[in-house]
């Protein structure tokens, strides 16, 4: 059963705020998905930074990244990146554009990106480059024209990922849940392969390891275990979390060995509670 | 329209307090900018740490870095970096001193800071090196005379940052908003460009490319919108931001895929918005 | 006296997420300790990232990693590393595997990870290597069958970490709280150790060194205090912690030296205190 | 005039929890300042996680380390550090020992610990090294005996600094506040060091320069500003800071430029200023 597309719009903008939260993306970058019904539309906030992208932010896109129903605030530029790989690959049903920390020594240098660990196996196997200029000569760097996400779309080929030369990388999923994965963890994984070259020799997956283990991750337990540790992770920054209540049975004796910090804690955390508990009545 | 004098000193304040939340400043550096009306005057902090700077903390300076209505708390005392710029520079009308811990790297090793993404680019082709040894031999390293401030807007010449080996670095820019985005995104370029430094070659921008890009992204709307996700960020920090209430609508019924998750997080938020809708009433 | 279930339930729930609250674990990995009365049981939490981890999600599973009793949430993929190391290390009571950023390095580029400094003594004196491909070829690296697990275990050997090439790391305890302070002193070692190789020669502790320091931290006095810091920090990230209220007497004579900051600092906190205290009246 | 002994608690505390929370101390290492009145004494936490010592968690030590009024919970096995070199230095009033993430490398690699900028400089001249295999050979690295404690001292010198290899770093300072001065900017200069090997060459502060950037920088303007400033960190981490209150006539009429964000932002600060004042009455 699709999602509607009221929930379509919660689930991305969470998207949007979870992947930003996690300092994937900062000001810059979007996520957009495909919409939920109309495969020839996507979803995409309107111009703001990710981390504050509501429900309320998101409009749809015809694939030729026009507006469906035009909107008074700015829209975000380089919409074509989005549109131009919904329309050459009908498997992907979410995009994220980004200028994370620990891809980007790899698009100033040229490094090539590889799967270290299991967990950025979801990457795949091949990460191309793709250079503006090669097509287009010196620009602002942006991808805003549709030739310029045409060309990007075409780089990126039947791959999960592609490097921008000097910009950022995109990526894409068959899932906005996917998505979420490879984008985070294809980020974590740079940041250690950084840190390996550092000490020498890097040893990336085999073929066969990346294949296995990325479809082993991709599957819906370990997706939505991560989505929903990033949710949690975000609702505490927004606010939004609460400490689950310990019972008083077991907070009343406490163990020996620890007990100083522990019973100080909970105590602490019982005449909290208590006090929440007062002021609701 | 100019802002009046107490809205500026509320934005300076602000500018002050978001650069530092940002990692840029710490205890020390400071913003300025020229006063909004009275161009042979600007408008400065007492000294504290930026990050704590409040309106009625800031003070109007003349161009030769004398308070106008003298006050019994301390001042900065490298006030004529800002003052010296102020006056070689009719065009500048903020400026930013800073030890950024990823830009003093460059000033302690002489490696030169490139723009090597499309953000960074708001720095300008050339970052030259300004060095107190040259003109004024062992000194406290601190820019406290005029002539030492004048030395230095002589080094930044027409470029938008100078480098101060040993020490730092100074940022201007022709609006506040437009300092605070080249401040943060330059020091975001210089921590990538170490990383790509430790991976290889490294590849910057053409000069074309430089131009390029810097003028897309200093256009009001991507600075706008970078402002607004640095003030937000602030206001998470200082506790004077409030999640969105999400809609009951769309909450009630949860997406399968993500449902354990989702509907705990949601149902958290909406307890907890009901309860402070109650403390309202 | 040995800990009642629902007491071991709590703590280990804790050990979960105060590593994960220290950065060593994220959406992955997880913390397990063996049944306070029942050598040949195990508990393991069902499969959520272990900072979200309460007592209510942790459960009994046989030394075959079989749950003893069935539910119907995910359990974790790899729990045989736990049972196969409680089998064949009866001196082991707590395990916990993980993929720490700073540990991860170690295991791609197979440099050796040393006990550079005497909290990181704790790790031992040997930590070996484990690569799936040796025994298993290409694989998902998911250690999920016996034998995988017990491969491991051997690896292990007598020692209290095991690297696992392109994957992670492995930690052994004789208790929940020896483990914690293991894992977490551990992951600091190795990224001290990554910055130490980037300034040249690495100079680790001698074998007589590591085994006198390595006991020195491991006695119940550190090991308690560095519990009773994280467990704090967690409570505070989780918002069950609470100031001490400054005692009025000390807060009214303020010393004058640093008078400026400290007056308005404790004027608030004596404001904020003096709210809560009529709230709870 | 000398602060009272609960002013000097209070204010002791308070550096523990700053030095702790600012990153260079974790769950060891600690902070000690002479007797405000009797200079035979020094006040010491008993054994806890510095982050978490309150004014009644102080006690007084004579210089020979031993407590004045013996209490039951677990004191600092390194008392000696402290004790020793308030023996061998009547200049020194205030002394902390730590393990800073940033200064370990160098304890590590035997790299030398210069001044690289400015606020570095407080660091001093020279940085020695001790090593506690010359004297004592294979040992816990723990200083517990008058001798080890003896033979730092003797290392430190007349300087204010010592390295401990494979171990962590000693510092001293005539007050407590120019020793968190210089303990906080020495591990910052040692991280801005580390990355400026890695880009090359490190050129450091000339001796002249050294000595004069470090008085000027630990001056009583200079070094009050900067506690100011990780004080109220530390308020905003432990929940006892208030952001202020904006004026409502300047928030009224906001500049258009950024007006999205600030006047939302804005509305959302008084709304909740206004609740807060409702509750307060």
């Amino acid at each position: 059963m699709p999602l509607t597309l009221d929930q379509a719009k919660e689930v991305l903008a969470r998207a949007n705020r979870m992947i930003a939260h996690e300092g994937v993306l900062d000001a810059f970058g979007h996520v957009t998905m495909r919409h939920p019904t109309d495969p020839g539309r996507y979803l995409m906030s309107r111009s703001r930074g990710p981390e504050l992208v509501q429900p309320e932010d998101i409009h749809e896109f015809t694939l030729d990244s026009q507006i469906v129903t035009p909107i008074e605030p700015r829209l975000y530029g380089e919409r074509v990146i989005h549109g131009e790989i919904y329309k050459a690959r009908p498997d992907v049903n979410a995009v994220c554009h980004h200028h994370a920390p620990s891809i980007l020594p790899f698009c100033i240098s040229g490094m090539e990106l590889k799967p270290v660990y299991h967990l950025g196996a979801t990457m795949g196997a091949a990460t191309p480059f793709w250079d503006s200029r090669d097509d287009f000569g010196d620009t602002t760097l942006i991808v805003a024209k549709p030739e310029e996400g045409a060309s990007l779309a075409k780089a990126l080929g039947p791959n999960w990922i592609v490097l921008m030369r000097r910009h950022g990388a995109t990526v894409a999923g068959r899932s906005l849940e996917e998505l979420t994965f490879r984008t985070i963890y294809t980020a974590r994984n740079a940041s250690m392969q950084i840190q390996a070259h550092s000490l020498g020799h890097v040893s990336p997956l085999t073929a066969a390891e990346t294949e296995l283990a990325g479809d082993y991750n991709l599957r819906p337990g370990p997706v939505a275990r991560a989505w929903e540790y990033w949710s949690v992770r975000l609702d505490k920054a927004e606010g939004t979390w609460q400490a689950v209540k310990p019972k008083a049975a077991v907070t009343a004796k406490k163990r020996p060995a620890i007990k100083a910090t522990a019973k100080k804690a909970n105590t602490k955390a019982n005449t909290k509670a208590k006090t929440k508990a007062k002021r609701r009545r």
